[in-house]
C-alpha cells in the first residue's frame, strides 16, 4: 500500500527530500520532487508549493486538492526512467471549459518535475541551516549558453550564486540576484524572464525562504495546543520554559527545540533576531517582567503577551521603577491581549487565535475576512514583492 | 500514571462524563465533577469551563494552566469522599499579592466540585441529543426552601424545567427562565441573584449549548486538516462527499459524521437549520452549484465557498438562467474566497484560515487583533448576554 502524506506541511515535504538524499547511495536517488512553477487563476496551492514522488511508493505534500495527482504520478514515473528534469503544463480548463474560472480541478498549472539528485543539496542544507535560498532553473533559453533545467542556487545572505558540479556556467547574475534576494526572503517563487545579451532567458526562481522562529516561554500545558498549530501551521517552534519536572521535549512533542533555563538567562540558550515571533505565557509575572524586558531590549519581530492589557502596564511600571527605558518601536511590537478576537475560550481555541495572529503579523496581513478583498487571494503577490524598492 | 487529557476539547469532557455515567454500576459514580463558576480579572478559562476528576486517576480537561489543578485534585478527592457537592473560592491573589492584576495563577476562581451522579444524567442526554441545556446550582439560598448545591435543569426549547429526583421543588421560573434560556443557547455561565418571596437566592446558570455544526461539502485530501481543526475547535463535524472510493469515516477520522451522496440529494442525508456552518470545498464546478443552490434555499447560518469571487458570481450567472431567484438575505451568508486573509498558502494554513473564520462568524466578532480592544476580554459576555432585549 502506498502511503500519501498530502496534508504535511512544507518544511515535513523539505524534510524528508533531505532524510532521501541522506539515505541514497548514490549521488542520484529513484525519488522525483514536483514543483508547481505557476497558476492561473486562483489555484489552492501557490508557485513553489512541492511534492515529493519517492521510489518506495510514498507521497509527501501535495499540488492539489487531489484532481492533478494522479497525472503527475504518471509524470513521475516518466522523469524517473529518462532521469531528465521535465516542465509540464496541466490545462484542465479543456477538461470543462463550459466553466471558465475554476480552481484546483479547473486551472491552468505548470508544473517542474524533477529527479532528485544530489544537486538539489544546497536547498536542503538551507532548509536544515534555517536559511533563506531561492533555486532557479532554466524553463526557457535563447541564449545557447542554457538549456530548459539548468540550475543556480542565490544565497541572499552571502550575496552568492553556486552552481551545482557540472553545471553551466554564464548566469546573469547582476541580472537574477535581485529578484532571487526578494524570493527568497518573502518565500515566494515566480517565472521571470531577462534579456542577456539580446537573447530572452525564462527562469523560475523558487523562494524557499527559512521557517519563521517562534519561541515560547513558558511550559503550563497550555503551551502545549500553541506549538502543534504552530507547527502545523510551518513555524520552527521552540520552548523555553523555567520550571523543572518532566523534561520539556517530552512535554511538547511539536516543538522543534525545547530549553529550560532561568528567566535571566535567556539569551544564554537561544538567539533572538528580527524574525523571532516571541509569545510569552509563563502565567507569572516575575518571570513574565524579565521574559518582556529581555525581548524589548532583543530585535524580535513579535512580542504577544497573555493576559489582559493593563497587566502589560503593570509590568511596564515595574521596567520604568527599575530604570529601564522602552522605546516607542519596541512597544509597537507588543500584541496583548495577545491573539485575533475569535471569541473562542478553550485551550485550542486560545491556541488558533494566537497562531492566526502569529500568520498574520508574519504575512504582513491587517485581520479581515478574505471575502471584503477583491482579486485575486494569492496570486500577484510575487509580482508585487519584485517591484518593491530594493 | 495517571493520564491528563488537559487539551481536551470541552465536548470531549462531557463525552467522558457521559461514558463514565454509562459506566457506573449505580447511580453515583466515584467521579468528581469541577465547573468553573466565576473568576476575578482575566482568568485563561472562563466559567463553565469543566474538569473531570475520574475515580481511576485520570483528568479530563483543565481550568487553569496548570497552577491550580493539584489544589482541585485534594478538593475532589474530599468531595469523592464526602459525597456531597462542594463550592471552593481559590484566591490566588495571596499568593502574590504585590502583584495585584493577574491571569491563570494570580486571579480569583469560584470553581463548583460535585460527585458525579445520575442527576446529571439531563446534561449529558441534551449534549448527546445536541441541544442546549442549562444546568442550575444553588450557591446561597436564604429562602429556606433550598439549599446549596440543590439542582435544576433548564430545556430551553420546550421552556421546561426538570428536577432531578429527590430533589427540591419551588424554583422561582418566572425569574429563571429568561436568563437560563440566554445562558443555554450561548453557552455562557453566569451566576445570578434573585429576590424570591423577600429572600434572596444565588444560582449558578451554567448554559451549555450544543456544539455548532459544520458541514463540509467535499472529499478532496484538503478536507482533512479542515476537519481536524473544526473538530478540534469544538464543531460538530459532517463531511459530505459526493465520490464514491475509500470510505468517508476512514479517510476523515475528525468527522462526526459522513455522507456519500448526490449533490441533488443533500437534504435526504442531513438537515441544514439555521446553525448549521457549511463550508463548500467540492473543487467541481457542478457540485458547487448545485450544493450552494441547495444553502442559499436553507436556513444555513454561513455559506462558505473556496475559490475566487469571479467563480461565485459564475455560479450565481447559472442559477439565475436557471430561473432560480436568490435574495440579500442569502447573499449576506455567503462567505468567498472562505477564510481569514491570514497569508498562509499551505492546506494547514487554507484550513486554519477557514476554521478562523468559522469561529469568529460563530462568536459574532469582526476579526481584529484583541490588543486593539479596551476591556477585558471573555468577562462581562454573560452580563451583557443578560442586559439583551428578551
Amino acid at each position: 500500500m502506498t502511503e500519501h502524506d498530502w496534508n504535511i506541511p512544507e518544511p515535513a515535504v523539505l524534510n524528508r527530500v533531505r532524510t532521501r538524499l541522506e539515505a541514497s547511495a548514490t549521488e542520484a536517488t529513484e525519488d522525483v520532487l514536483a514543483t508547481i512553477v505557476s497558476v492561473e487563476g486562483n489555484a489552492y496551492r501557490r508557485p513553489g508549493a512541492k511534492m515529493l514522488f519517492a521510489a518506495d511508493g510514498t507521497h509527501s505534500g501535495s499540488l492539489t486538492p487531489g484532481c492533478l495527482e494522479d497525472a503527475l504520478q504518471k509524470a513521475a514515473a516518466d522523469v524517473r526512467d529518462s532521469g531528465t528534469i521535465q516542465y509540464v503544463t496541466y490545462d484542465m480548463m479543456e477538461d470543462d471549459d463550459v466553466w471558465g474560472l475554476g480552481i484546483g480541478c479547473h486551472g491552468i498549472i505548470d508544473v517542474l518535475l524533477e529527479p532528485l539528485t544530489a544537486q538539489y543539496q544546497p536547498a536542503v542544507d538551507a532548509f536544515a541551516n534555517r536559511e533563506d535560498i531561492a533555486v532557479i532553473t532554466v524553463i526557457d533559453s535563447e541564449t545557447g549558453v542554457h538549456s530548459r533545467g539548468d540550475r543556480a542556487y542565490y544565497d541572499p545572505v552571502d550575496d552568492r550564486f553556486t552552481i551545482p558540479a557540472g553545471g553551466s556556467d554564464n548566469w546573469p547574475e547582476d541580472a537574477l540576484a535581485d529578484p532571487a534576494r526578494k524570493m527568497a526572503t518573502h518565500g515566494r517563487s515566480t517565472v521571470l524572464t531577462i534579456t542577456d545579451a539580446g537573447n530572452e532567458l525564462t527562469v523560475f526562481i523558487d523562494g524557499v525562504a527559512a521557517r519563521p522562529e517562534l519561541v515560547i516561554f513558558g511550559s503550563g500545558h497550555d503551551v502545549e495546543p500553541v506549538t502543534e498549530l504552530a507547527a502545523k501551521n510551518e513555524f520552527h517552534v521552540t520552548v523555553v520554559g523555567f520550571r523543572g519536572g518532566i523534561p520539556l521535549s517530552e512535554r511538547f512533542p511539536y516543538a522543534d527545540e525545547t530549553y529550560a533555563t532561568s528567566p535571566g538567562s535567556i539569551e544564554d540558550v537561544i538567539s533572538l533576531h528580527d524574525r523571532t515571533y516571541a509569545v510569552v505565557m509563563t502565567h507569572n509575572f516575575v518571570d513574565d517582567l524579565l521574559t518582556i524586558e529581555t525581548l524589548l531590549n532583543s530585535p524580535v519581530a513579535y512580542i504577544g503577551l497573555m493576559g489582559p492589557r493593563e497587566r502589560f502596564e503593570q509590568l511596564l511600571g515595574e521596567l520604568s521603577e527599575s530604570g529601564a527605558t522602552v522605546t516607542a518601536s519596541a512597544l509597537d511590537r507588543v500584541y496583548t491581549p495577545i491573539g485575533l478576537n475569535l471569541g473562542g475560550g478553550s485551550p485550542y481555541q486560545i491556541a488558533h487565535s494566537i497562531v492566526a495572529e502569529l500568520l498574520a503579523v508574519h504575512n504582513e496581513q491587517e485581520p479581515a475576512h478574505l471575502q471584503s478583498h477583491a482579486g485575486p487571494i494569492h496570486g500577484r503577490v510575487a509580482a508585487e514583492i519584485l517591484k518593491e524598492d530594493s
